[in-house]
């Protein structure tokens, strides 16, 4: 077999096989398949596609490609959530600690922001003391005792995927159904839950710009989870404006900590709820997860897992969110809220410093932008509408950009679910 | 200006500008571009394509990436040949005799054979003490004493057409019409010559197989040409069953000087002759392009190269091919021959050790096949049809492939001519 072969059967549309999918990976790791000949296998398939058949193989490849945690010690209770990445999205902070709260145990990998999305990893580290990088043994001792741990990936798992994933980066082969659903599910089956949900983004601030292309996505992963025996089912979700009020990383631990505390008239939670119910499938999981919050079940379990991986104890007790500056956003004319830009109002995090343009720069924990109204709202001309969190003061002039993102006129706008379907 | 971002345009089927296309070719060279982002771009192009504008854009930045003959002294009087590749094709060795005997000055650059076709230089070197690594004051010194010269093209000329050449062969790029062309004119722009003939080989034994991509490629490197400001047509000539008689480097050598001797009734007269009235494009240029023959003149130009690079003045009166073993080849049984694949005939040729798998392999100079047949000729069963010349024994057995070659028929095929168009 060559790859040369493999490369020329994939420019000329053809269905490639287990074996050649196999061998591609193999070498990808070992080496004798050099990077220019993956970028231009994954350029071909990136423009010719591949079937599910295809992904199936290439997703189980690349999560044989290194270590696999063995979750199996749990049975069934193991749990696990990911998402396609979205703007003002925390719903992994609520997820993990109403699930394990259920009894689940939720051994969850995460990865650090890129771009205008942010990442769960940052996230918990805005949190004093907050360490995501830990032993297999700390881990695995934490999800014995409490029953929840968010670490990062470690450089064992997948490795095929990192590769892979760095030269997509820069060869502009990141938008490609089959490659993100390889991607996503690889690490998924290394990481060894038997439940998994997945919340596919959909909208102005995701990389799914459409339903039919989320649809695709969803359907893809959904089968090929189902396909290596775990059971997996998929959430749409709208992705136009920030999902949570709070945008930037210890302001979107803040949003996740209020809901917690019993905040529950949100988007935050409703997608939340809806992603948690997914997982348990079973009658009454509305109700339990809504107990899991009422209790304080929930919120005791995040604070034990902040504290297991280095917070003080009474860390949310204390103002989490500590920028140098803040100011305050007006509305520019009165009016109804149409719309919430989430893409621009992401850029304008980006901007202040609170993400990454690349993965080596270093974040601003402290800095983001907090709304106080949503599409549909009333608002009068000079009403305060938001505020926004910043560290460098040369940054205030993005005020402008985060009053621009709310589009205010005179019709009143209907209103809309964030979970637009479910795919299983 | 972002290579992310044209690789992306070409993804997405956009066409490049000039500036994208040069920001590119630039990077190659001075390595600001990475191999791995240069075969993405590649994939992307033979999957999607290039526009006419597009491909002159990328065939002048590739002339203009390195060294460019000056051949501005001799005016209008330089010539140039290509031949897209083809069986027994030895067009060169007596188009550029003849046009040196006609007055033209012919600064000839070839390239090695690599795969089943066969190198011009190759088959030059083939006869003793004759070199194809020249100085280019000694290669300037012949043009100026006896009108032509064969040489190896310089490292310093389109050194990009190099690297993404090397690119492309191992990431199954070549088979890409714009990309065929714009490595072909790039360097015929490099060289300098003013007027120019293509000749496109179409058939079993070609890089095209059919007539209408023979065609496409034909018209995109002319009209390339012509907007660079040169002369340019092209032959498309048929290239099924073997154009010489002659398979093999010194064998090639040794028809090449049959016709220069005198032998006009074969193909391989018959498509030189063409290609040469192409590039004369004046009244009676057949008559003269016999005479040039007839006369000796042409005989005596070759025969003057050799010499000037490096052979004995008598090299043409002594043996060219001297294999250590030969084997004759009998009809398999009675009845017209229907056709001599080309392909098998090149393939065994490459097995017997005369062309190379690899760059770096060496070849034997002196194995090969001679045909005595062509379509549309009776044989009895029995009858020599050829003969192979070899110099390991352990390959007598390849004999039997040879006899392959010739499918044998009780009905008569019709004649069919070698020029099948022209292009200008």
């Amino acid at each position: 077999m060559r790859i040369y072969d493999i490369i020329d059967d994939k420019r000329r549309s053809k269905e490639l096989t287990r074996e050649q999918i196999g061998f591609w990976i193999k070498g990808v790791v070992d080496g004798s398949v050099a990077d220019y000949q993956s970028s231009a296998l994954l350029m071909a398939i990136a423009i010719n596609g591949m079937t599910e058949q295809e992904t199936c193989f290439l997703t189980q490849a690349m999560a044989d490609s290194g270590d696999k945690a063995d979750l199996s010690a749990y049975g069934d209770r193991t749990v696990d959530k990911h998402s396609s990445g979205g703007v003002g999205d925390t719903t992994s902070l609520i997820v993990i600690p109403v699930m394990a709260a259920l009894g689940k145990v939720c051994a969850k990998m995460s990865g650090r922001g890129l771009g205008h999305t942010g990442g769960t990893l940052d996230k918990l580290e805005s949190v004093d003391g907050v360490t995501t990088s830990m032993s297999e043994s700390a881990f695995f001792g934490q999800l014995d005792t409490i029953g929840l741990a968010i670490a990062g990936q470690t450089m064992k798992m997948c490795p095929a995927d990192k590769i892979l994933y760095a030269l997509r980066d820069v060869t502009a082969t990141v938008e490609s159904i089959p490659l993100i659903a390889a991607s996503i599910m690889s690490k998924k089956l290394a990481s060894g839950a038997r439940n998994i949900v997945l919340d596919v983004k959909c909208g102005k601030g995701a990389f799914m710009h459409d339903l039919k292309s989320a649809e695709k996505l969803a359907r893809l992963m959904v089968d090929t989870g189902l396909k290596a025996g775990r059971k997996v089912s998929a959430l749409i979700t709208a992705m136009d404006e920030p999902l949570s009020d709070y945008i930037g990383n210890s302001l979107e631990v803040q949003g996740a900590v209020e809901v917690l505390k019993g905040r529950t008239d949100c988007p935050l939670y409703e997608v939340s709820k809806a992603l948690c119910v997914a997982l348990l499938d079973c009658e009454g999981a509305g109700e339990k997860v809504d107990e899991a919050i009422r209790s304080g079940a929930a919120l005791a379990k995040f604070s034990k897992m902040l504290a297991a991986q280095g917070a003080d104890e009474d860390v949310l007790d204390r103002p989490l969110v500590r920028s140098k500056c803040k100011i305050e956003i007006f509305a520019a004319k009165s009016g109804y809220v149409q719309s919430v830009d989430a893409m621009k109002i992401a850029e304008t995090v980006l901007a202040l410093g609170g993400g990454r343009n690349r993965k080596e720069d270093e974040i601003l924990p402290h800095v983001g932008v907090k709304t106080d109204v949503r599409r549909g709202d009333f608002v009068n001309e000079d009403d305060q509408i938001a505020t926004m969190y910043f560290d460098k003061y040369e940054h205030v002039a993005l005020a402008k950009e985060v009053q621009d993102a709310f589009a205010i006129a005179d019709k009143k706008p209907t209103k809309k679910s964030f979970v637009l379907e479910t795919v299983k």
